[in-house]
């Protein structure tokens, strides 16, 4: 994006945000004001992700800093009425909670479970070793920094246990490496390390609405759990593939689109009612169904992914950007909390990079699969999100999480750059 | 569909619809109660959709027809605690707000002004004659029948101008005949009919809001119109392409979705603040934006279209489901009634029918062109669903314009496909 353009799209953005149009009389008051939010959201996360992108970092991070902007606007004095709509709006929460269904949806369909297996034991002991270790210095460093509690302890440890696979997936296709053993390494132990994140979600989420550890209620949270996996299994492979089946010959997108989100919602609202997060039903629903594709003469050859990618480019900056808008940057400015980001960002970098050390196929970079495990991403944020809504994290913990959360996204990319070649 | 997989479905629909979850936690309670609303909305929308497509008949119709199955639920004794937080729900309308907003900007897509051009004389006769034909013959009837003041009379006259380009158009592509000078002429007209269609209804909502047909206030809506338009002009030529145009080389499906969404909302909201109706904003971008193309190295080629079609398939039923759900059937159960929609039925099929008649263009069938005018669809849902949110009609007329419109979509495609072989 060159700077003429830029400066054009921004006076753009600036004219349709700042101006106070809720003065005018509109015909449908919710539609006009939900579209001036989202004009403005999606505005600023893709300037963000724009800019971000020419300094080769994922777009993801951009879209955050975005809503950090918007959110600490008033540091730099600036307020106007849509910002505080949109702090206030009961509706952005639930379309941004679409995104991230939506989100892991589409890992669910990228990953895929014969992948899983295949990845085989370097893959597992990478994705263990990668959960266990920053688990404990997560955990161990919570407890020693804040006398944090059980529930704050380990749900500090799962943030930073967590693996973004999309960041490092793309980062791999992007070098055209994607097909070597080092990669298919990382991509397992990715796979393998969603759904131990997954797992541990609900694990701890169980803890804190049962208040603590006790082995009944542990054996409950297990059963429920297992019994939701098993439940979408047998819809997953004996229900599903009948309904989109159905209809391979059809060239009606509509319908697939309506039975995709039917179905994520389905499995979605099964997880909550397992005690397991929405996003934890939408991931199986995607890992169920990714062996599905669908002909269209339309559009040619559609999957699943390639129809509902949309909906998660309209929903997920909203994921983002209010992700952002909840840090807070005044917390951050204390020579307490600057050390504090940077021992969890060591001990981070740290816990990952050494993950793959007991891997012993030939031909394979240690480092670099360690180093490629790195970014918490998306998983890592939705960790700390869910402590901070359940009370568990204070807002100053969690932005400073939030914050060792973008550092690793940012130098995890950085780290594994210089490490390509020996792949 | 065979039998015993639609026995599955609606047997998996009625667990996950009438099943009292709300009863059991759930970690996200707006969240969960949107799914479960969703999930009924587009299962029976799509469940519609399927048995009209049975009988070859278009999707929408089944989707209207779902929502008045579940608007009337109340006549078979049933009742469930969903359904009732449907009618309620204030989240509801404004996606379905999004869908129609979707809609005309995929109708603008479709229709180009290159088209609109070549279609020529006959198309602009066959387009003026079907609008002033049965736009008198429906307002005439309206001050006849219900005494209706100018805005009631004006109003049923533009729902029964109103041509549905989408399903005629359908229909002539599966038909394979779209390059025919029939189907031609039959496209420019319905695109010139958009078009009149929505001044028509900028027109009379500014004669609704000032209260009457007053010189000053017509000019100023007049002026007001054209200074949308032009604005949309100007925006949309020299503005718009450089943002697009700037990620053409670029794989990045995510920031074209973006860009396309805000265009829409920002076409939307100016039009809102000219005093028009936002879709007529939407249409505008979608008809200004028509000639960029992206490639996606992902997805191959793309289109803007196909990147916004599944926002549009997600949304839509929405829409369409909401609109049967306001149909009231006890109001239309009286031999008043029944007898009002014939006549009001043959006088929208009569209007339509005749408006090829001054077309001279060589080997064309006149009255094939005629039915292919003949369904109303969205569009003349659109006006009459703004006349019952404007109080401007009863729910009593409303049902009877809705049923009639539906009506004129199911009996125009089968009357046209009697005069295929001809074209």
């Amino acid at each position: 994006m060159n700077k003429k353009l830029f400066s054009r799209f921004l006076s753009f953005f600036l004219i349709f945000g700042f101006f106070p149009w809720t003065a005018f009389s509109a015909s449908s008051e919710v539609f006009y004001n939900t579209s001036l939010q989202l004009i403005i959201i999606l505005s600023l996360a893709k300037i963000g992700h724009a800019l971000i992108g020419k300094i080769k970092l994922p777009g993801m991070i951009g879209e955050i800093c975005a809503g950090i902007l918007l959110g600490n606007l008033s540091l730099l004095g600036i307020s106007f009425p849509s910002l505080s709509s949109i702090q206030s709006s009961p509706i952005l929460p639930l379309l941004s909670e679409f995104g991230v269904v939506f989100l892991l949806f589409l890992v669910g369909l990228e990953s895929n479970l014969t992948q899983l297996v295949k990845a085989g034991r370097d893959s597992f002991i990478t994705a263990t070793l990668g959960v266990v270790i920053p688990m404990a210095l997560g955990a161990g460093l919570a407890h020693f920094i804040w006398s944090a509690p059980l529930p704050k302890s380990l749900l500090i440890g799962a943030t930073f246990a967590a693996t973004s696979v999309g960041i490092t997936a793309k980062l791999l296709s992007d070098a055209k490496v994607l097909s070597k053993p080092s990669s298919q390494i990382i991509l397992g132990a990715a796979v393998i390390d969603d759904v131990l994140g997954l797992i541990k979600l609900s694990l701890i989420s169980g803890i804190i609405s049962t208040g603590s550890l006790e082995p009944l209620s542990l054996l409950i949270i297990i059963a429920k759990t297992i019994g939701f996996f098993f439940t979408a299994f047998i819809i997953g492979h004996k229900i599903l593939p009948h309904y989109f089946n159905l209809h391979t010959t059809k060239s009606d997108t509509s319908l697939l689109v309506a039975l995709s989100v039917i179905a994520v919602l389905v499995f979605s609202n099964l997880a909550i009612l397992a005690g397991l997060a929405p996003i934890i039903g939408s991931f199986t629903a995607g890992l169920l169904l990714d062996d599905l594709k669908f002909k269209s003469n339309h559009l040619k050859v559609h999957t699943i992914e390639e129809m509902c990618k949309p909906l998660t480019d309209f929903f997920l900056p909203i994921f983002f950007v209010l992700i952002g808008l909840q840090i807070n940057l005044i917390t951050l400015v204390s020579i307490k909390n600057v050390g504090l980001i940077l021992i969890l960002l060591v001990f981070s970098i740290f816990g990952k990079a050494v993950s793959a050390i007991f891997c012993n196929q030939k031909n394979i970079d240690r480092m670099g699969i360690g180093f490629g495990m790195i970014p918490r991403g998306e998983v890592g944020l939705i960790f700390a999100t869910f402590g901070l809504h359940h009370n568990i994290l204070t807002s100053e913990v969690y932005s400073i999480l939030v914050f060792v959360v973008l550092l690793t996204t940012v130098i995890g990319p950085l780290l594994l750059k210089t490490r390509l070649k020996n792949f």
